[in-house]
């Protein structure tokens, strides 16, 4: 069974796919029977050089020329406008469509679901999440006598990568940042990965797979790693917790909670040893208990694999005449979004050394209905910190589970409190269920 | 579309499948729009009590009922005997077949295997590796387009307990294998798990699905851990590794090295870190580089869940009236089995705490041509193990790469050297690769 394949945007993935169905064809046609053949190729620059030599014949400018010569047409161009244009267009022409765009799928990925399902197409995504972990697979059918409790992931590299400097070599965010850009790992404007948006495009494309519904990108609770503070990396670390960029999506009754930010876990949680520019996503499913899966989630080669994975799958189905499909968004349930998470925090104020602060401020956290679960021994901090002998110093305290609401109300009560200098940090932490 | 499922075996993952099926039900007519139901389930002993009540409607103490009454006959007695009969039973009688046991499976697969071929029938075997564990579907889809080059497991539960606690807790084997039995993760015999004999069941499942082969149980090499000693684990930690049973299944050109002992790691790699009953597989791709799965290797929950995603991917194709199976075994060209390993050595000789004893011993190296990695320090080891002052100390040496058959040739003309008492320990090492 022959199937064609076409390939518009001929960028970091859209090259390595390219060569992974060249080099790997004969292999894949042993290993299913089927015979993918890449048709053609299209990006606006081919003189540009490439890590792999795409063939003249399979070049070419026009996307038209593509979506015509293809049963399966791979979007690699990225954002929102051409790429959706794309994909509209080949499903509208009877094209079964694979993209890695993130961004697309969690802002419009309804509008583009709805009409494959109305066409009777398929739409392959798993690149679009971990890179080459099969983790869209894992939840779809691995997983898929499970109900989904709750989803934890690392998702993107390049903060990754930030958060294990500063933890393992004591650098600023700053330095971090200038070396990961150094080595390749993040871009001239690394905002989008810098200030969680990446990931939260990431965290809503596995929320809409796990429940089957579509949440609008907009209610996804945002945080980067920007205003990270070496001093409360070590100070965690000392306190047993590693922090990392989560993307969290975690059901509570009829709730779900979508958020990223940084958060401290148990430093030794499986999740806590990712390091580098790893990424990994636990999941956890009312049998199977917890799962872990673990790899690059991006680069040209792992991203690859994740598209022709999906490019294998649906010719699996166009060889075996399937075009029913069941859709994916089944949870007819009113599942909400929520905003007001319950977690425990870590709390950093600077205040005088002088005795009475520390009940000051527990005063005002009780008055909220917040308990302390530990403080940060002041000697101790002083000399982490490198502040002996100041008069302001660290105050570090750890609550017991809150809601985000008293949370925040506590909060603008201490920061009005005459001995508190400057902003208090706060950072969730996620302990037992993770 | 109604799909019948019948489960011959009601013990623990039995009882697991049929509460699963029963409980989540709904939710999976949901997710998929198939109607996947539970018509009977065969033990020979309804009395004894279980996790979860089957309805009294559904038990039977004769498994042809099951068979008769269900397109998907779910196979949970093990073992190799009764287990075979009803699996070749029902696919005689054109039923999809859904099993766990990887003993069975390791050694007669490919009899099986064929039969269901030549009927065009499905086998789902999920929860024979890795329990809950997504890695099967991993291995034949989530990487398909991959060449598979390395797959490192940590199998069995039982034996990556006791060596966690024997690395934690300083703990001898025995004392740890006898907390195991205390906290049911051991059986009674336990022979099965701690030789290594389950891991060797698993690893040759995967090879099998990673390359396309049947191997021959009887060709891979098999140690399991009831000779380790917690001295070595101790000097293996001081040296950066921690000591694992590794099931490995390494291609090196056309050859492939399926072996299954324990195995030094360096303590830093991610597959170092799965503790206490947790399985891990590590496996590596060509394009997708390393990725790692991780979850609960076993237990009745996690293992009904693997069971019930084989049930459910057969009931999809079942509807979607798939029958021309591709077989999973393609690989056509002579891949060998290697039994001459290529690996490092971390070798513990007890020796007179004399001048000279190094050299002897280096020179037996050298002339089998393995060179020394490093030499642990007199001094230090005597320390750690406690035997300051004694006659006789350990002299521990990490070799580099060397093939088995020099190893162990250099051993056989080591201990014949007067001076080297007891029998030298031989642990090897796998580095670079994880
Ligand atoms: N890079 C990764 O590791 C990774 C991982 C996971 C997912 N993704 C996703 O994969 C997608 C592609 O990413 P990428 O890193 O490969 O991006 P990229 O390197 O920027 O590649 C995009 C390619 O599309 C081409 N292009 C732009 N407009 C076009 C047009 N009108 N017609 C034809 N080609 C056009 C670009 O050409 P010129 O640059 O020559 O103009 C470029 O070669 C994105 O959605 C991204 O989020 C990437
Ligand atoms: N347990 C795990 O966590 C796990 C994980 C992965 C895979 N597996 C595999 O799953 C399979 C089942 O394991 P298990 O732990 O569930 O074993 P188990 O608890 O011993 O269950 C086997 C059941 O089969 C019943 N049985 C024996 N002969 C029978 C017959 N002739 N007709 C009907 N029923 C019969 C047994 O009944 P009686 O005992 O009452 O005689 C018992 O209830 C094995 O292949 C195992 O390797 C188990």
């Amino acid at each position: 069974m022959r199937v064609r394949v076409g390939i518009v945007g001929c960028g970091t993935v859209g090259t390595g796919t390219a060569e992974l169905l060249l080099k790997n064809g004969h292999l894949i046609r042993k290993k299913t029977g089927l015979d993918i053949v890449l048709t053609k190729v299209a990006d606006v620059d081919w003189e540009r050089p490439r890590s792999f030599e795409v063939p003249h014949h399979l070049r070419t400018t026009h996307y038209t020329e593509v979506i015509e010569e293809s049963d399966i047409v791979v979007e690699l161009v990225g954002g929102k406008g051409f790429a959706k244009q794309v994909i509209l267009e080949a499903l509208e022409k009877g094209k079964h469509v694979v993209t890695a765009n993130k961004h697309l799928l969690a802002e419009d990925g309804k509008e583009i679901f709805l009409k494959a399902q109305e066409k009777g197409l398929w739409i392959g995504f798993e690149a679009s999440v971990g890179g080459g972990i099969p983790i869209v697979k894992a939840l779809r059918e691995g997983l898929s006598a499970n109900r989904i409790l709750n989803i934890y992931g690392i998702l993107n590299g390049t903060t990754n990568y930030i958060l294990t400097r500063m933890l393992e070599e004591d650098m600023t965010f700053d330095e971090a940042l200038a070396e990961a850009k150094r080595m390749g790992y993040a871009e001239a404007d690394p905002s989008l990965d810098i200030d969680g948006w990446d990931s939260a495009h990431k965290i809503t494309i596995l929320a809409t797979v796990a429940f089957g519904k579509f949440f609008p990108f907009g209610s996804v609770h945002v945080e980067g790693i920007r205003q990270v503070d070496l001093l409360d990396v070590e100070l965690g670390k000392e306190l047993g917790y590693t922090l990392k960029l989560l993307a969290i999506c975690k059901r509570v009754d009829s709730e779900v909670e979508l958020r990223v930010h940084p958060t401290f876990i148990p430093s030794e949680e499986q999740l806590a040893k990712v390091s580098d520019v790893f990424n990994a996503v636990m999941v956890e499913g009312d049998f199977v208990g917890k799962t872990m899966f673990y790899g690059r989630g991006a680069g040209s080669h792992p991203t690859a694999s994740a598209v022709v994975a999906d490019i294998i799958d649906i010719a699996r189905n166009i060889a075996g005449g399937i075009r029913a499909l069941h859709p994916f968004y089944w949870e007819e349930e009113e599942l909400h979004i929520s905003s007001n998470f319950y977690s425990r925090y870590y709390l950093r104020l600077d205040v005088p050394d002088r005795p009475g602060v520390l009940a000051k401020v527990a005063q005002v956290l009780g008055d909220n209905g917040i308990s302390i679960a530990s403080v940060l021994q002041k000697e101790k901090v002083c000399r982490m910190a490198g502040r002996e002998g100041q008069s302001v110093i660290p105050l570090v305290l750890l609550t017991h589970k809150a809601y985000e609401k008293q949370m925040r109300k506590a909060i603008e009560e201490i920061k009005n409190l005459p001995m508190v200098e400057g902003h208090p940090v706060l950072i969730r932490v996620e302990e037992e269920k993770l």
